[in-house]
């Protein structure tokens, strides 16, 4: 049976997303993406583009699950409060449609990629150009958003 | 003329709401309440509450402008970043129906209501039972929604 997930990477400036097709060993890279909300914009706005981009996308590729990384609160709190608002827009768009959303920890994230919870991008990169040859992510945001999708594909495939 | 304000106070465990009329110097208590996510539910699905239920608001009393309040980074920034969930589930709802959100700082909201900064919640409590005697909030998120919509309606009364 084919699953269809779409992977997230929030946040306010780039939203990374990704689509990936899963049936037991195999994976298909389906589109990705990034959501660029102007930053000219109200904030409120700017949450909205996410929110709409995002159902946009939920509504044109119909997931069966979405995938997204837990945000932690970092140097810069007040960089992790924004970031939360941008991942609320896009979790509630996802949520609204009663897809379920997985949350996972960066190095849960990793783990399921690379084996290692503290591997670096370039580790992470070549894992995702093995697995998922197809995906040619043209900005870091959609790399994520790749990375993300495929670690969910790699957590749930034993379930 | 009349002008709706919808104000919002988020949390997760419960988001106030209340809606004013207003109209020159006089202003008009309409409803009031509280969006109570069940904590049962997964997180995605409590921010989606907040979502439908500030769309049902929307959608019943039709606001002209909403006012919510700036969230700052305090002493504990993870629940910090948890409230800056629900509030932008609140503002995306409101946004996405293309009702201008309007954003003040706490002490902004104080002063326009008291005319100090730092005012104490009785104070506050105080001038909103001078302004709006039929508002009887019930709960403490309640009263906040209405001293948002409230301080709204005094900051733009003379623009």
């Amino acid at each position: 049976m084919t699953k269809r997930v779409l992977g997230i990477d929030p946040g306010l400036l780039h939203t990374g997303w990704a689509v990936i097709d899963t049936a037991g060993q195999t994976r298909k890279y389906i589109a990705s993406g990034v959501i660029l909300p102007k930053t000219t914009l109200p904030f409120a706005e700017r949450l909205v583009t996410i929110f709409r981009g995002v159902s946009e996308l939920c509504e044109t590729f119909s997931p069966d699950e979405c995938s997204i990384e837990i945000t932690f609160v970092n140097k810069n709190p007040k960089t992790t409060l924004i970031l939360g608002h941008a991942r609320a827009a896009a979790i509630v768009a996802v949520a609204n449609r009663n897809i379920p959303v997985f949350e996972y920890e960066p190095n849960k994230i990793k783990k399921a990629l690379t084996g290692a919870g503290h591997a670096d991008k370039t580790a992470i990169d070549k894992m995702v150009q093995i697995l998922l040859p197809a995906a040619r992510p043209k900005t870091a945001d959609e790399a994520d958003a790749v990375a993300i999708a495929l670690a969910h594909t790699n957590m749930t495939r034993f379930i």
